[in-house]
């Protein structure tokens, strides 16, 4: 495991970079790719990126400018990689060529010979904000969007309990370096489509509340996408709506996908262990927030299971 | 206008301090009082506490284990407070008795002889804070609760164009003094009733575009608190949704009030001014967010009144 000053000497003895970001690209995967390369363009190395996935419109403004050559790269690195099998499609390609990994990830399983990965660390960028400052890179508008996006959009905009003093004092930074937070946050947090509109109102519309209003669940079947032209991204928010409900301890999302697997999104409020509650399914994830499958049987029967399993979860908890 | 330095050394003077905070009060000016009282008490002063409206019983934990002693109050101050009529109730009371003003608003109006009031502050918490470390107040945890609470309530949790560099280094700041940043939130922002939650669904399915997409308006008519039992600030939040939808310029909340009245709460998108909207109906505000009143007619009419504004307005921008 390296730190901060040893990832940055890797860098430096580094030209010709390909950055590698995970699969269903989101605001800091993307951020810590497009800042670090910003960084090593500037440096006068070589960078270019890959994903899996395309890259939602509105992540455009990370790229703007940036030039983009194509050269067969010496060296590849990851960003906010958990695991080799989050690089989707690009997985077969690069498994064991990857020679550096940066991520804040406290479930990272090593797939590089050579990692910084730091748990406590609210965002990838983060990281990288330290290791550009360590590469000597300075103040610069566009880098400073790119880690505010990973900011930002890996807390919830600050909100989350992973938010540290380090990620509100690197936000003030970025913002002087003249980040614009306020239309970032515009963007990422207070802009949806018509039909992402119309699929939550027909999602909460179906709510179902149990075990005497300490548990609500939402379905969403894959019609809901089929009548409103919803994608499937559009209703990641939905997840942490049923939790917020006063007096709700735990929230389920389930969420039909187009093979037919049923996918299970937990938020709880304490004391209740999302990751726990997922654990009896072959899921997990965080004490927050969890998630597990239920492959290869319909909605109705998952929503049963679930209700049952919450049910014995909150009796376990003496919350029943 | 007194600076932070000249502020505290007033209030080094002083003792047996009433502090006021506005009518319907928030997170900032109950954090502002709180956290200044919780400053003077530790300075050996005696300081208390009075407001026109009853607390909200979410901020409850701003006044935990604060000693509430009755006393004559030899100096009134204000924090929070722009205007004098927002006193409420206590108005009467204490005009021309208001020795000191701390606030954050570029609408201030003075009415205390010394004041200190800096308009590009985020909240008036920070200033409390820059206040309190002027004065020699060291770290505490539940004076860094009070802090946090201002800041993250008045800029959507450091959403808005408002927060500064400051904002998120005062932050940083109280969160290692202990503030419990990530349960604030989930108070401040993570928590519905179900009347709320209702309410809010009733009011969204009559969401209606007008202008080609370009405008969208919600109305609260009053039915809507009788069937859910929702009260009135239970649909504060409303009034930012319609705006956030893809292609919204201009987005209209229509509530009507118990004296019959009906109040518009405008939010834009640029090149769209908020408050020239608002200023055809004598109502005023700030370029993203105003509003305006429509009193003695119906909501019917008033939707109508507001629609032919919005279309008239658009033309005049060249968006219709």
């Amino acid at each position: 495991m390296l730190n901060c000053a040893e990832t940055a000497a890797v860098l430096r003895n580094w030209d010709n970079i390909l950055v590698l970001s995970h699969a269903s690209p989101d605001g800091d995967t993307l951020g810590s790719a497009c800042a670090l390369m910003r960084g090593l363009l500037a440096l006068g190395k070589r960078a270019r990126f890959a994903c899996a996935d395309t890259i939602a419109p509105k992540y455009g403004y990370l790229f703007d400018g940036m030039p983009q050559e194509d050269f067969a790269p010496e060296h590849v690195m990851t960003v906010d990689v958990a695991d080799l099998s989050l690089l989707g499609g690009l997985r077969e390609q690069f498994e064991g060529r990857i020679e550096l990994a940066v991520d804040h990830h406290g479930t990272h399983v090593p797939f590089a010979p050579q990692r910084w990965v730091e748990p406590h660390s609210a965002a990838t960028t983060e990281l990288v904000f330290l290791l550009l400052q360590e590469l000597g890179v300075g103040p610069d508008r566009a880098i400073a969007d790119c880690i505010y996006t990973g900011l930002t959009t890996d807390t919830g905009c600050f909100r989350y309990r992973s938010v540290t003093p380090r990620t509100h004092r690197i936000a003030a930074e970025v913002i002087e370096w003249g980040a614009d937070a306020g239309e970032i946050n515009r963007v990422m947090f207070e802009s949806k489509s018509k039909a992402q509109v119309e699929a939550e109102r027909i999602v909460l519309d179906g709510m179902e509340f149990f075990c005497g209003g300490k548990c609500a669940m939402v379905r969403v079947p894959r019609s809901v996408y089929e009548t409103t032209g919803a994608a499937d991204s559009d209703l990641d928010g939905v997840a942490t709506l049923p939790r917020q409900i006063e007096g709700v301890v735990i929230g389920v999302t389930l969420k039909e996908k187009e093979n037919g697997e049923v996918k299970a999104s937990v938020r709880t409020n304490l004391p209740a262990d999302s990751a726990r509650l997922c654990a009896r399914f072959g899921g997990g994830g965080h004490k927050g927030a969890a998630g597990c499958s239920f492959p290869g049987i319909t909605m109705e029967k998952a929503a049963a299971q679930m209700t049952a399993a919450c049910e014995d979860y909150l009796r376990e908890l003496n919350l029943l």
